[in-house]
């Protein structure tokens, strides 16, 4: 392992064409970005930091630890391992803290839709019953009554302390890891009392121990995919519709600047599925032409616009997804955007440079974001969509006005087809409802395995996707099907990955496959949030086959993880069972008992592990290695 | 404003010479030590950490501001002064999530004991009655019914959403400041859904804006006082009996190695409470005597050591309080302590080392805290209390057995009479059960204001307790009483200046009133925790006098803040209106509009704002100009 951080690449900063060439514009127009931030961050960053050497927490610190200097602790008595671990498990509380406040916003719209009080209903009824009769839930009862037992159950479930079993981990883990994690003391109460429990362990003088640190990260990884994470996205199905396979567009191409263009960023749907309702509507296409432009458009911006992507087809309206967050700046700079529509990350803090520039209209419809100068405030509040979507609509119209005539436009021609929506149902349809052929196709070899790819899209290990995309390239080469989710999925699909025809990259095997069941060879599951999607697959895997998940010829890799969420959703993996890579290599690289524990020692508690690499090549290598290996203790060849 | 470290001054490193003492055997003894490696940190610095122009949550950092080398943003865009307030909001949250789970803990005791699950029973009738009024909670009918609707309204305060109004803001707030809180948008809901907020706020790329970011502190704040701290002091009060003066005994002089010597150690009282009352009775004290000790003791350490100590009184079984955090080490080297039980910070990371050498068992009595090498694991459980005391005085039995002749006791002879246990009712009942007498010596000048001190303790501003302890004698001389609480109290008590006697280091008109009333001139109010007590003082006179806080000559001082708590205090006050007086300066000079906004702006907002300076004179000198002016203000001489 190495601490190095590498060039970027061949003199490009990302992957896509699109991105590249708005970039151009971007340094024409003298905007600060992302791509030149980060080569100016290069040249003055902290050796100490990048190898998990210093804490800034108390007013006794800053410390560093140098073996060099005799600093082997920190002012506290803290050692380099528990330094680096208690950075790591802050970063993680980050992640979870932030699923479960999405969480929280998907129980309380589903309890607001049961009771009539948000334009929403329940679009998806069997969703809705079957996750009643998983947690326990008579469903002898009208539609609205069950959903609002539903939303209660999930909250009240969010918050449990261990003194009572979790509900949600006893429905939805596989059956061989409760027992694994009873042993370790990690079998999760609710997310929500574990943060808490982690919170107060980060504080200065509370858990000076990295094997106790890192056991609280793995409790915390699995309350938050089982509290969390699941409980909201089968919140969002029944709410908006379970995930089907079907063609969108992508890339920054799909946007027309001739329309008034509304751009839903973040990773919640809510606000963003009413205004498509609403914009499908000809009283709101009436008024856009009255404004001057040729209609109203919805564009999906990473997560959300996933969320959207694959719960609704694409037409004039809902246009499609425009990337991932590291082609935010470049979106702006086309000159077509009017409202950004913003609720989670990644809502980058400098955009309000390029609202001014480029004439954009900023607005949080969230409780949590903050940029510089945003102007329209509109927290989210399930009652008040409506509302909300009226006001969007209406800034919609007033920028455009503004816009239309001062800003020249420049939009890169490019739109990529891709085939999103996958999810368990959709899978298990296209097997014919049942798991014989999957387990058929990996028996004979023809798929070799399966990886789940989920993360983000950073710089730190290459161009903006490159790491992401190759990676891939080198899976599907191998006959290993590739699940996706996050940023990166966005990055696979504008790098046409997710199209039937990238069959042909494809190992023959895998081909046959894709050929067989018309699927692409990488699967687009859907968001970083889609992680819990994604185990819910793996555990009837497991299930099915009456195995453990450590057994399973399958791997988790994020090959350009790059905030916080990254972190919960990589020490799931691990509890959970998994070979887990991980690129770029986190800040524990100066706590070698810590980097052993969590790429060696933990397989013997868990089953799974942290794998380490920069290279896609070898990183497949290693992969292919492993899948491999557990291909031949099931007896296959 | 000036990041400068100040180095300790006069070669001390403790204003205590029963510290100073046994540093001298702890480095004849080559023990790495908290006071060394202080030293050695001075050496390497970092001096972005220091002004807060660092950053290292997401992979695309670690990232510095260098306005000097272009950096003036991070890779993602984040500027100065966001870059700072997030970090120490993240501070924030810790010190929020840490009170929260004390809280929580409190909450759960009480409910077990209304049940009959546990070994203590309700103390204080009327605390418990007064509290169910206060909270609208029916009085007739049994305590114990009380008591658990008590502790579910405590529980579902703490976890409240803006939805539906806090029953404990409304009835602990003062009157006046609600109107204000709620223009400003920072009335609170529970402290753990405000922390949830916060902590998906400070992840990358969702707030970018230091005003939005600074908000959510004070929010937060409100929040953890309001919905943590008082609920939970109040129910310490219920259990264990509300805090009345009485002499006690303090420093390090305490400790008699002929005895078994139990020390509990943080801030909660659950234990120690039930080992003291266990440790009382004959048979026990027969166990110590056949094990070859003169008896059993039980030893107050820090914060928990105050809980008790303000609660129960001194005997041959409960021996005082040691001092605060920076003493741990220096205990332990005494060779005199056979058990250490801890349960929340202060449990310093590397006193592994001192266990070792010195023959010490560490215990963890706690869900949250970790030392290396601990092998005595009892996560609290109300249900188990019994048996956790039974464990831990057979763990000090069978320490004693080994420490005995194998280790040499260094005691330093010193202990220091205090008047502890100083509280709302305590001062109240001082003043005949009104609150006239205090307006009217407030009114006359003998009193000229009262300066609320809560804090820890640090090195970063001169030795262990200097800055604390002159600070303080600078503002009784000049006629400020004050009102202590936190390690910085433990300060000031072994200083002894919780004394009668030290009325003669008072000025006239504190002096007379000191003798008049038979109080000393700092009043011993307890720990941090009971910060939220300290506000309900300051509450009942702003709400008496139909002012609000910010009119009244008060102000606040943490001269010694360490950890996060303290930070999440120090907002608190500063959203309560409070002069707030914090030193070391937190690290944010870097960020001058963030500076402008705590220092400056603020008092514009909520009346109070944050007041910087290390030096004791010149920082008494501000408030005593603060205090004159609200003075003038309200048209007293």
């Amino acid at each position: 392992m190495s601490e190095t951080i590498l060039e970027k690449t061949e003199g490009r900063v990302s992957y896509h064409d699109s991105v590249e060439e708005m970039l151009k514009r971007i340094r024409e127009d003298k905007m600060s970005n992302v791509f030149d931030r980060w080569t100016l961050q290069e040249k003055i960053r902290c050796k100490f930091c990048l190898e998990g050497l210093s804490c800034k927490l108390c007013s006794q610190g800053p410390c560093r630890i140098s073996e060099k200097g005799g600093q082997t602790r920190g002012v506290c008595g803290i050692g380099p391992d528990a330094m680096a671990m208690r950075e790591l498990l802050l970063h993680n509380i980050m992640g979870a803290g932030t699923y479960s406040h999405h969480a929280y916003e998907a129980y309380r719209t589903l309890r607001l839709t049961a009771q009539g009080k948000t334009p929403f209903k329940i679009t998806d009824e069997n969703k809705l019953k079957w996750m009643c009769e998983k947690v326990g839930i008579d469903t002898n009862q009208d539609i609205n009554s069950m959903a609002l037992q539903l939303a209660d159950l999930l909250e009240s479930e969010m918050a449990k302390d261990p003194e009572k079993p979790s509900i949600m981990v006893e429905a939805f883990a596989p059956k061989k890891r409760k027992e694994v994690w009873k042993k370790l003391n990690i079998y999760p109460a609710g997310v929500v009392h574990e943060e808490q429990n982690c919170v107060a362990s980060c504080l200065t003088n509370v858990d000076g121990d990295y094997v106790s640190l890192a056991k609280k990260a793995l409790r915390l990884g699995l309350a938050t995919i089982y509290t969390a994470q699941i409980g909201l996205e089968m919140v969002q199905d029944i709410l908006y519709g379970t995930p089907q396979p079907h063609e969108v567009n992508t890339d920054l191409g799909i946007l027309n600047p001739d329309y008034i263009n509304i751009v839903f960023n973040g990773h919640q749907p809510w606000v963003g599925a009413a205004t498509i309702e609403k914009a499908r509507t000809e009283e709101i296409q009436k008024r856009a032409r009255e404004a001057g432009a040729k209609g109203l458009r919805v564009v999906g911006s990473i997560e959300t616009g996933q969320e959207l992507l694959q719960r609704f087809e694409i037409d004039d309206v809902f246009v499609g997804l425009m990337g991932n967050w590291l082609a935010i700046e470049p979106m702006l700079a086309t000159g077509a955007v009017d409202v950004v529509a913003m609720e989670e990350n990644c809502s980058p803090p400098a955009i309000d440079q390029y609202a001014e520039k480029y004439q954009v209209t900023l607005v949080s419809v969230s409780t949590i974001i903050g940029i510089p100068g945003l102007q329209h405030l509109m927290p989210y509040n399930p009652r008040e969509v409506d509302g909300m979507v009226e006001r969007l609509i209406q800034l919609g119209i007033e920028n455009f006005k503004k816009r239309k005539g001062k800003i020249i436009p420049k939009v890169p021609q490019r739109v990529q087809k891709a085939i999103a929506g996958f999810s368990c149902e959709a899978v298990l349809g296209a097997l014919g409802n049942k798991l014989d052929p999957l387990v058929e196709v990996i028996s004979s070899g023809k798929i070799k395995g399966v990886v789940a790819l989920v993360n983000c899209s950073s710089l730190r290990n290459g161009p903006h996707d490159w790491n992401t995309v190759n990676l891939t390239k080198e899976l599907i080469k191998r006959d290993i099907l590739v699940v996706s989710g996050g940023c990166g999925n966005h990055g696979l699909e504008i790098a046409g990955l997710c199209t039937l025809e990238a069959k042909e990259m494809a190992g023959p095997g895998l081909k046959e496959v894709c050929e067989l069941l018309k699927i692409p060879p990488v699967l687009s599951f859907g968001t970083c949030t889609d992680t819990g999607r994604i185990s819910m697959l793996v555990t009837a895997l497991a299930d099915f086959l009456n195995v453990d998940v450590p057994d399973l010829p399958i791997a988790v890799t994020a090959p350009e993880w790059m905030e916080q969420k990254a972190t919960i959703d990589g020490v799931f993996a691990v509890a959970f069972g998994a070979y887990t890579h991980l690129s770029p290599t986190p800040f524990i690289t100066g706590a070698p008992q810590l980097v052993k524990l969590l790429t060696e020692d933990v397989e013997g508690l868990t089953g799974g592990k942290i794998v380490l690499g920069d290279d896609p090549k070898q990183v497949a290598d290693g992969i292919e290695a492993h899948i491999n290996n557990k291909r031949k203790a099931l007896g296959l060849k």
